[in-house]
C-alpha cells in the first residue's frame, strides 16, 4: 500500500521524503556535503540550509572536478504544458545561484514533445505555445545569457536526436517498463522520449571533447530518467550526470490533499503573472490553514506552522532566517493569527512579482540571446 | 513452418512471391493497373511488364490524383549501412523513371540510425561515411536536382523528429510487436524508429499544406513500414501513402540459397563500384547456374533459365524485351552454354557498371545541390 507516487508524470499524497530517498536509492546531503560546498561558495542558499534541497547523486564528483580546476555545466528543464507557477521557479531559483557560483554554463531543454506525447488532448502546437511563454519566466530568473542556451526539443533536434539514438540504444523496452510503469499500451514515443532528455546530460562533454561533470538541479522526481541516463553513461564511456534535487512546493490547499501545486488545479496554484488581487485572493481564499477553528482557541493553543501552507511557502520566499524564526514563534505561540501570517506571504509574493513580472516583460526582447537552434 | 522469411531486418529462403502478397495483405498490380498507368506514361518500363515491380497499395489514388492535375511526390529510402550493391538500385532506377514520367518531387530519405541502432557493432559515425559513400550512387541514378531532396535523419531532425513524435503518439508498444515481432529485449530506438520512416510519407502533404498524394517505390520488404503509416494516416487526418512494391535481385549463389543479395556476404553481391575483372570473377566462379553438369549433357537437355541466375539478372539489367526471349530460347534449347549467358550479363553489366562509376565520380561535385538538412 502505497500513500504517496512520485513519477515524472504524477505526483499524489503526502510524500515521505525519508521514504522517497529510499525508494530512488538517492542520497541526502549531509553537513559535511554542504561544508564542501560552502568552502567553494562561500555561503549556502537557504534552500540547501532548509533542505529545500536536501537530496543528491554524484554530488561530490561536481565538487571534485571544480576544486581540480575543470569546467562544470548546469542542465535543467521545464516540460511546457500550461503557465509556470511559483513550484517550478524554485529549482530555477537555485540553478541561477548555482550558475553564479560556479561559472557555470546552463543547458535549458525544452521538452515540447513530452506532455505532448504524455497527454492525450495536448497538440505540439499549444506545447510551443506555452515553451515562448515558459521561457519568458526562465530569463526572468536572470540567467547569464552568455552562459546559457534554452532550446526546444524539436528545434534543436538536429544536435539532440543523434545522441537520442546512441542512448536509446542502450535502454530496452524491458527497462523502460521496470524504471516508468510503462506497459504495451503506453506508445513508442513515450518510451523514446527518456533517451531525449538523458541527451543534454552528455552534452558537455560532447561541446567540450573531454569528459565534463554535469550537474542537474531539479525536483526529485525527475532523478528516475537521469537514474537510466547513468547507466547508459557506464555503458557509452560518458561521465555519470549528477543531480541535486528538491522537495516540492505543496499546493495551497496543503501537503495532505495533494503532492505538488499543478498547473491544471487553478486553487492549487499561483501563477508568476497572478496579479496582486489574485495572489491575495488565492492564498486568503485556499492557502490551507494549521490554525485553530478561532481566534480565542488560536490565542490559547497556538498555530501549527509545520502544517500551515503559508508558513511551508515563506521557507522558499523568505530569505531572512530570523524573520522566519520570528514568524515560526509568533505563529505557533497564538501571537499571530493565520490572517496575519497570510498576509506577510501576500507582502512577500507581491514583491517577488512584481520583480519578476517586470523583468518577464523585459525578457520578451532577450529571448533571441538565448535560445538555440 | 515457414520456408522463408521476409521482414524490414532479415530476408531469407526461396521466396514465394505471391504467399508473401497475401501475407502482407498487399495487392498484386494488375494488367488494368498497368493500363491505368501506360496512359499517363506512355509506356511502361519493363520492370513492370516483367512483373519485377509487381505488387502495390493504393496506387490506384495515385493516378488518379494525378490525372486531376494534383502534385505527386516521390518517397524512398536508403539505409546506410554498407556499399551499394546492384540489388539496391533497382528501385531507384525505377524511382527515376517515376520521376520523369510524373514530374515528381523525390524525398530520398537515409536513416543513418536504423542500422546502428538495429545492429550490434555498427557506430554512427561509420553510417554516416556510408551515407556519404551511398549518396554518390544515388545521384549517379540521374535524378533531378532541382526536384528531388535528399537527407540523413540525424542531420534533418529538426524537421522529422517534431512530426515522428506525431505518429509516434499513435503507435503503442503492444502494436510495434505485432507489426515487426519485436519484444522487450528490443531497444526503445528500434521501437521508435518506424515513426521516423513514417514521416517522410507526409511531408508532402506538410509542404504543399494540403493532401498530397505520396508514392513509396520500394522492395516488398519495407511494406510493414508503410502498413503502420497508413493507420496513423487515418488517425491524423493525412492522406494515406501508396507504394509500389519489387522483388529482390537474388544473391548470385542463387534463389534456393538466400534470399536477396547481401552486403555483408561478398560473394552473393556485386557492387556499383566493382572492376570489370571483379565483376566477370564474380559471375564466372558464384553465379548459379541453371545449366547441365556437362557441355554434352547440356547440348542435350538444354539450360534451366528459371533457376539460372545470370538469366535472372538479365531480366533485371537486359531492357530489351527480344534480346532477352532470344537468349531464354538459346539457353532453354542448349543452344548457349552457361558460360555464354554468363558472358552476356558481365558484358552487360559492365557497360552499366562503366557509365554508373562515372556518373558517381561526377557525383561528387553535385551532393550540395540534392541535400537538404
Amino acid at each position: 500500500m502505497k500513500d504517496f507516487i512520485v513519477t515524472p508524470w504524477e505526483v499524489k499524497g503526502n510524500i515521505d521524503y525519508d521514504k522517497l530517498v529510499n525508494q530512488f536509492g538517492v542520497k541526502l546531503l549531509k553537513d559535511n556535503d554542504l561544508k564542501k560546498l560552502k568552502k567553494i561558495t562561500g555561503e549556502l542558499h537557504y534552500f540547501l540550509t532548509r533542505k529545500i534541497f536536501f537530496a543528491h547523486m554524484y554530488f561530490d564528483n561536481v565538487l571534485e572536478s571544480y576544486e581540480k580546476g575543470e569546467k562544470i555545466y548546469l542542465y535543467t528543464g521545464r516540460a511546457p504544458s500550461g503557465p509556470v507557477h511559483l513550484g517550478h521557479i524554485i529549482p530555477w531559483m537555485f540553478t541561477k545561484w548555482l550558475q553564479d557560483k560556479f561559472k557555470a554554463s546552463l543547458l535549458f531543454q525544452i521538452p515540447d514533445e513530452e506532455k505532448f506525447l504524455f497527454k492525450d488532448n495536448l497538440t505540439l502546437e499549444q506545447t510551443r505555445k506555452w515553451a515562448y511563454e515558459n521561457i519568458l519566466d526562465i530569463i526572468a530568473i536572470g540567467f547569464d545569457h552568455k552562459k546559457t542556451k534554452i532550446f526546444l526539443d524539436t528545434d534543436y533536434a538536429k544536435t539532440l536526436y543523434k545522441h537520442a539514438c546512441m542512448i536509446a540504444k542502450k535502454i530496452t523496452v524491458s527497462t523502460a517498463k521496470a524504471t516508468f510503469g510503462f506497459n504495451d499500451s503506453n506508445n513508442i514515443g513515450e518510451y523514446f522520449y527518456t533517451s531525449m532528455q538523458s541527451v543534454p546530460a552528455f552534452l558537455p562533454t560532447i561541446f567540450e571533447g573531454k569528459p565534463t561533470q554535469c550537474l542537474i538541479p531539479c525536483a526529485i522526481d525527475q532523478d528516475v530518467h537521469f537514474r537510466l541516463t547513468r547507466d547508459v553513461a557506464d555503458k557509452i564511456g560518458y561521465p555519470k550526470p549528477s543531480t541535486i534535487l528538491c522537495r516540492f512546493l505543496p499546493g495551497l490547499q496543503g501537503m495532505q490533499s495533494e503532492g505538488k501545486m499543478s498547473s491544471s488545479v487553478q486553487q492549487t496554484a499561483i501563477f508568476t503573472t497572478d496579479s496582486p488581487k489574485s495572489v491575495k485572493e488565492k492564498i486568503m481564499k485556499y492557502a490551507f490553514s494549521g490554525g485553530q477553528p478561532t481566534i480565542e482557541e488560536h490565542r490559547k493553543k497556538g498555530g501549527n506552522p509545520d502544517i500551515d501552507v503559508a508558513y511551508q511557502w515563506l521557507t522558499f520566499f523568505e530569505e531572512d532566517d530570523k524573520k522566519l524564526e520570528k514568524i515560526y514563534n509568533e505563529y505557533k505561540s497564538g501571537q499571530m493569527l493565520t490572517g496575519e501570517l497570510k498576509q506577510i506571504l501576500i507582502d512577500k509574493l507581491n514583491v517577488f512579482l512584481a520583480r519578476h513580472q517586470e523583468r518577464r516583460e523585459k525578457a520578451k526582447d532577450l529571448i533571441d540571446k538565448f535560445i538555440v537552434e
